[in-house]
């Protein structure tokens, strides 16, 4: 995955202005003189995965163009205490003035890559992979998403229309399983897949019966997701989700299962500690 | 503080859009009768403080007019596990195609105010608050101030433009303390504050001899803190900051600061973990 | 599938804007006083499929909301010369005004529609379907969609990013049928599908060996198309494409494809013939 | 005429945000190395008439500015199939993420600009002109207008706001004809023009007394409206409308009017053919 | 003419954002109960003529839809020092933070029609009319020319593409007046009227051989313009324009112009002094 | 204060489209070849302070970006008639469409710099510096308030956001100076100021006692404004309103307020007469 300009420069946008406000900057305004140039590094200030250098970048070019960004770093990449990301020169208003909303985007984008990557890393001697789900910041999906991706993590849907995902409520109102999936394939087109949702062991088997692309096994130990797995047979994709920690999913990757979705990716992910020193000239 | 909904329309129609893309709601569109109605209540699976009632109201209203949405707390109540915070009632498609939008709404802002309230919990016997930085999510600025508030915690600078704060690139820039404090009085206008932020009790008495509505305290041990409230004696509001955390922040209140600002109260929130249980006619 | 206000408005809020521009209807501004009141039916003046009352009745109802649509049909309806579709009641300035963006979508909708459902019944003895691609008007691509569905043809992706579909420039530069599929597979979310272009039953083979969800079978004669079915035998979905037309489309769908993609339905519409009569009271 | 870009940029961007969604161009990602570079050129695979090269040009390079493009022709020009029309270089990416949008804005105008030219060569040996109405495709309606004139028709009104067109609903509120004129006259600015349509010679007559920029003799038959024309003597702009086809227009251009609006030219025209033939470096 | 809720909204939307920033109006949160009810009349503190009461309603209603607008007048309406415009009625807070917007656009456009009626007062005797220009506020133009007709003026363009108007320049440009009108005749549709700026009677002259629509008498003395007048003998439309004042327009009027515009009526208008006194219950 | 691109593009492109319509600059277009070139010169025909200047150049880029734009003096200068304030260079076309854009921001702001720059002359031999209001044009407020700081004014708040103005009203309903002030205080955040309004003598000292930054002097006269001074003796800023003119400020100012707020300086100012003379090449 690769960000286009076309899809963050609005976001940028919409985050300076959110900064400046009317009046601007009003610190820089009084205390910088207009020619005054300035280095900086952003540099980090704990271990971690980073995520989202464009942005950063992009939010300084766009206060003032003669500003360059030089990353050392690409996005994915691990980072470790005092490791420099990115070089800053230019003119000294402009980085000040876009310090806080380049640091805002690139240290939450790489809290969400890092948090994603101790996932990753706990369930490496498995097949399973973690994912995300739509429990993200709202307007800013795509970004973290991307995040998640660069912290080794995959994605699930990016929205309510990619993917039908049959979820209890649906099911209890179509009628049960069976009648659910079978509503999905006469609605959708062919590139849309179908995943359901399914709590128990008898449900999974009506889900088989039927045919589906995926099944969420919602909540189920780590017993019952071996039998589900086992059941499956490689028939449907197996994703696991609920009560999953850092503690436990190991042991639910261990079950065989494809996928663990996991909510806190991008729902509860610190921002990792950036910080951006400038030296003015 | 109350929100209102001119501020908050125009992203929750940008959320709603950012999750129904082109294709809307696809697993309701396609399992769920149109005239099905049903009835559903968000409630608390953790402890916590709610903030956002209005934009969750708001969400379910937008996809569906038909739809009604009753609190039965206000934002700004402590909540404990299985306390029900809203009903809801209406035409079930639009109740499940806004579910994920509104309780993304809710849980962050309600994270956000929770811990505020940890913090502020753990210095209520000083007459210290904590408080916001702008250190926010891209685009929800004013939301998550507003859930800090609700929270129990004070607001700072909600961007750039509406206070001074000249940190040390400014008054390295400017040539010193006094210098960059005199360009910030010649440059604002008369409802501007003004804040300066001080690594050593030298430069804090440069600040006091040039005069300030506030200072930032920034990195300071607890016993230097107390040592500055002293020179300080009442001239200028005192903030501290950095290295802030709830196991110290009870020595950092005491030492007679004013404000204690805490930037992971918005950038490093875990969602609260709220559901919406629906209950299908 | 049902369109969302949501979705809607801010397209019919740009069509109004683009006609009544700065001055508004000088026409109906100067001949017809405020409180002028009308009746108005939109009846058919040929036979066809309707598709996009709920944009007629929006139209009406943003530029005065005193002014009452009633449908008489339904999106879907086969309509006849003389038919009525919707009676139209309210002040006369806003029905005047309203009458062309209201059409345009109108006609427009039902021409894609009207056009689809010719093609449909060519091949309704077979189990074929078929679909629209992404030559669809700029910035109407989801109503264009609705409107194929309305017409009884089914959807291909809505855009670049909710499936793959691997081109003959993809495979070129990826080395390959089997390489590209691997990437893609590599690359992709577990929901999301991937679909190939095969211009030979040599690469048909390959696709098979690699496996994919659907195959386009680009430009191929019926023979050669049967050939491909019979080779693939259910494994993937099977879509013709290319110098499909009225004539040729029976005898294509007669091989056993699953699906038939038409770019015609959306690129080469004619708008559906409505007239507006409106009597004045 | 000619297009400035502040008034289609907006619309590209539009366009490529409605293709490229949230997860961007997928396929491209997936099987396209980020340095492969390409040329291509797109060729008309049919004869017609070409309008909207800027638009297909910016589609390019608002994707990737590394992307250059070369037209070979100019918006206006006749070509053949097999003329190349364009040619493109630069990184593969882009080229295949944009080329879907460049085609639908560039083979839209194309068969607008091409229809016309049909129709306006039908008349070639009269002094009518062929035009366009308001039944445009809403939010195209500036670049249809100049895909009109790229075909060597003339444009009608822009909207409702730039001149006044009393139609028959108008002329029933107001009280007749006469009523209707003086009502407009006394309304609009020195600047905007009046046309009324007249459906016979009784109203025509009282439409000369009044007095009128301009009549539309709406659905005459030739002979009428050879009477019509007579009758008019060059003191008001005679345009006819209702009816026309390839077949009849001649015949209507040959009674003397000066005008004859064709709805068709914008509301059923098909897309020009036009192929991109992309050649991987 | 009549404004259109559809064309002022998202004026005032705008203009509500501008003045209620990211905290909103913290006067009033902090010092109103939200249950505070008020009633408050707008009056007059001025003599003068009034436009934009909508508007004024509009961002109360906006702002708090349970606070009600009643006018007590029309726009149009003279009205002296005293008069009570509008009653309102409602929640107290809504109220107090709608006032400035309501006041800067009532007193803005009331402004504008009181200076234009000031003008039109003076040439009532004559047929003359006084009527705008293009030198209007960026982004009220439709507002301001409403404005000038609330108080008896005639609206010139609207914009740069709703009537040709050659300039001096454009007649340097193009080789003199009569290749200029001919190029504007070659360029426009039937519905566009074209205007020549002409400084000379040897202009004047070369403009009647060629023939145009309207004719802009620039910066003429009284007694060339009547001579103007004269030679033109009715065949165009005769505006004046420069150095138009209070003093001097009557015996410009008098000369047997037909317009008159000028710029200050829109770019040096004095606000209207209207006053809102707030009544809390 | 300097704007940002970021602040003001956006009108730019806004006020374009307002005056480009549909159809664009059809004058140029008809008559001005598209290769003409042409120099030109913005000139003083009166007297002032420029402000506005980077709009002015921004409009013509954004128009075509082939134009250059030099500025002989920076927003600020006073000028005289005949003085050159920028010259012009590049594509005619372009200059042509873009002039009067330019104009109406230059000149508007203009207006306000030197109607603020009268003001504060006239109070140049006291302490007191002349301020704005909230009464600005609406969605210009930035430009405007940056405009008065070109000519020697003082800035207000930009808001109803970033200061606390307690008004009469605020103060009945919250039952007196003292409770509002308190109220206030507890409400808002440590960088916000509180100024209140006072209209008597008895207020002034409640509100002393209580304490604020500052204290609008409402409609006082000379002879009460000193005895207030008196009163504060420094405490709080002291802000005159009501009842300034250019005749009565001096008086007001030596009274010793430190300010006196005057909404003519963005409500009614004339615009500066400047022109723009082009001479084609």
């Amino acid at each position: 995955m690769r960000l286009s300009p076309l899809q963050y420069e609005p976001l940028l946008r919409a985050a300076l202005d959110e900064d400046l406000g009317r009046a601007g900057d009003v610190t820089t305004l009084a205390t910088i003189p207009p020619q005054a140039r300035a280095t900086a590094v952003i540099a980090a200030r704990e271990s971690g995965v980073i995520a989202g250098l464009p942005l950063a970048a992009g939010a300084f070019r766009l206060v003032d163009p003669a500003i360059s960004v030089t990353p050392l770093v690409a996005d994915g990449a691990h980072v470790s205490p005092g490791d420099v990301i990115a070089r800053i020169d230019g003119p000294a208003p402009g980085m000040l003035s876009a310090e806080r909303v380049a640091l805002n985007f690139l240290g939450r984008l790489s809290g969400v890559a890092s948090l994603t990557a101790r996932y990753a890393e706990k369930i490496a001697h498995t097949k399973a992979r973690v994912c995300d789900t739509r429990k993200t910041t709202p307007l800013l999906r795509t970004l973290e998403k991307y995040a998640v991706r660069c912290g080794g993590g995959a994605n699930h849907r990016f929205g309510l229309d990619d993917a039908v995902l049959i979820k209890d409520n649906h099911i209890a109102v179509a009628g049960g399983v069976a009648k659910a999936l079978r509503a999905a394939k006469a609605y959708v087109g062919h590139l849309v897949k179908i995943e359901i949702e399914v709590d128990t062991l008898y449900q999974l088997r009506e889900a088989l019966q039927e045919g589906a692309d995926a099944v969420l096994l919602d909540n189920m130990k780590p017993a019952q997701l071996a039998e589900a797995v086992a059941l499956v047979k490689g028939r449907m994709i197996c994703e696991a989700s609920g009560g999953v920690t850092l503690e436990t999913i190991a042991t639910i990757a261990e079950t065989g299962v494809d996928l663990i979705s996991v909510g806190a990716l991008t729902h509860s992910a610190r921002v990792l500690d950036l910080g951006l020193d400038i030296e003015v000239a």
